[in-house]
C-alpha cells in the first residue's frame, strides 16, 4: 500500500543509489518511463511486474493515466515502484503523481536519485558551480522555450550569472541560445552538450552559444551554459559542428 | 593512481550510490569532510587508512592543503576517494580539487552523488519544479549573502521565478530574506528549512519569507523559498518559531 517514487539516476545501474535498487529488487511491480536503461531493469527480478508507460507519456492526458495506475496499484500492491530518469522531483513530474497519490490515500515514498542535471555535466568533468567563476546554477527545460509557453524570463536568466542547465532542450537549442543573447548574454559564452551521459553511448559536444544550433547532439542530452562549461575535459567532448564554415553573425 | 571525487549524498549510507559503495569497498584511502555521516562512513571496512579533512577545511589556505593532500595520495596510492557530502561539483570545491589534480597529472574519476539541494525538498515531498507552479530551479549558498561578496544580482533571481534551494544558508537567512524582499519578493512567499534531511535526526520548519528569521532551524540545513515549498507535506513540517507573535513589518 505503499508507492515509491523512485529516481534511476543518469543510465547506469550502478549510479542508483542502493535504496533504489534494494526497493527494485523486493517490490510488487515497477511502472517506468521508456528512457530506463536495459541495465537499470536487469535489476529488476523476471518475476516481477513491469509495466513500460512510456508509450503513453508526454501529454497532460497521458498523465493523468499514469496518475490513475499509480492510484489503482497502490491500492491493489503492498510495493509499488514507479521508476523516473534522474531524480523524481526535478522535472520528473513526480510532484503531480505524489499529489494524485495523496488525493487517492495511497502512501508516497520518495527516493531521490542522481540529477542529470548535475552528473551529465560531471560526466566530462564540469562542476556546475565553481569558486569565482560560477556562484549559482539554474535549472530549465527546453519546454519552456516555445513560443506558446514562455515561462522564463530571459533577462533574469542572464543576469544573474548562473550557470545554466538546460534539460530536454535538445530540440529548441537554437531558439534558446537566441533568446539569451537577445538578453544579452554573450555570444561566445561556453556551451557543452552531453548526450546519453556516464552510458557506453555517451557523446559530449563543446561550442559557443552563437554555434549551438550547430552542433550535432540528438535527444537525450543535457546542456550546459556558462563559463563553467569551459573547465571540461577536452579529451573528452568534441567540437563537432555540421558546418566547418562560422555563422556569418 | 587515481584519485575518485566522490558524492556522499544527502547524509544516509543507503542514498549513496552503488559505484560509490563499491569504491569504499575496495579503494586504498578515504579523505572525508567532518559532515560525512557515520552510517556512510561504516562502509569503509576498518583496514582502510581514513584522513578526516573537516578540521581544516573552510578557508582558502587549508583548500589548498586539501588539493595537496589529494595530489600526494595520488602519486603513492593506487585507489584514492576523496568523499565529499551530497554532489562533489555542487558547491563541493570539486571542481577545484579536480583542477589541482589534474595539474598534478594526477587520473581524476567523478562519482556524481545525490545533491541535498534536491533531496533534502524531497525529504519532506517537495518538488523543486512543479507544472504551473515552479519551472525553474536556482540553487545558491549562504555565502553569497555576505556583505563583502556579493554574488548575486538579487532583483533577476527574483525576477526568473525560479525555485530558490539555499545551501549553507542558515546563518545568512535573515539577510537572504531582505534582500529578496528588497527585490520584490512577496513578503509570504512560502518557505521551509530542512534540517539534516534523511536522517533520524531530520527536522523542517515552515514559514514564510518575513519570518525566515525567527525559524528554530540550524546548520546544516537546506532552505526552500518559493510557492513549491507549499507543496510540502504538513505532517513532516513544523511551523515552529522562535516567537509565537508576528513581526510587527
Amino acid at each position: 500500500m505503499t508507492v515509491h517514487l523512485v529516481g534511476a539516476g543518469p543510465g547506469v545501474a550502478d549510479l542508483l543509489t542502493l535504496r533504489a535498487a534494494r526497493l527494485l529488487a523486493v517490490c510488487d511491480v515497477v511502472v517506468h518511463d521508456r528512457l530506463i536503461d536495459p541495465s537499470v531493469l536487469a535489476l529488476v527480478p523476471e518475476s516481477t511486474e513491469r509495466i513500460d508507460v512510456g508509450k503513453v507519456a508526454g501529454g497532460s492526458r497521458s498523465q493523468a493515466m499514469i496518475n490513475e495506475l499509480l492510484v489503482t496499484l497502490g491500492r491493489t500492491h503492498a510495493c509499488v515502484v514507479r521508476l523516473k530518469g534522474g531524480d523524481p522531483f526535478v522535472f520528473g513530474r513526480g510532484g503531480e503523481e505524489q499529489e494524485a497519490l495523496r488525493r487517492g490515500g495511497i502512501d508516497v515514498h520518495i527516493v531521490p536519485g542522481v540529477s542529470s542535471a548535475f552528473a551529465a555535466p560531471a560526466a566530462v568533468g564540469i562542476p556546475v558551480t565553481q569558486r569565482d567563476v560560477a556562484a549559482a546554477v539554474t535549472v530549465i527545460t527546453g519546454h519552456g522555450a516555445d513560443d506558446r509557453e514562455p515561462l522564463f524570463d530571459w533577462d533574469a536568466l542572464v543576469r544573474s550569472g548562473a550557470t545554466l542547465v538546460v534539460l530536454m532542450g535538445v530540440e529548441q537549442r537554437a531558439r534558446i541560445a537566441q533568446r539569451l543573447i537577445a538578453a544579452g548574454m554573450a555570444p561566445d559564452t561556453a556551451v557543452v552538450a552531453v548526450e546519453r551521459a556516464w552510458t557506453d553511448a555517451q557523446q559530449a559536444y563543446g561550442s559557443s552559444l552563437a554555434e549551438i544550433g550547430q552542433l550535432l547532439v540528438q535527444s537525450p542530452a543535457v546542456i550546459v551554459i556558462g563559463a563553467v562549461a569551459a573547465l571540461g575535459d577536452p579529451t573528452l567532448i568534441a567540437r563537432l559542428v555540421a558546418s566547418a564554415a562560422k555563422p556569418e553573425d
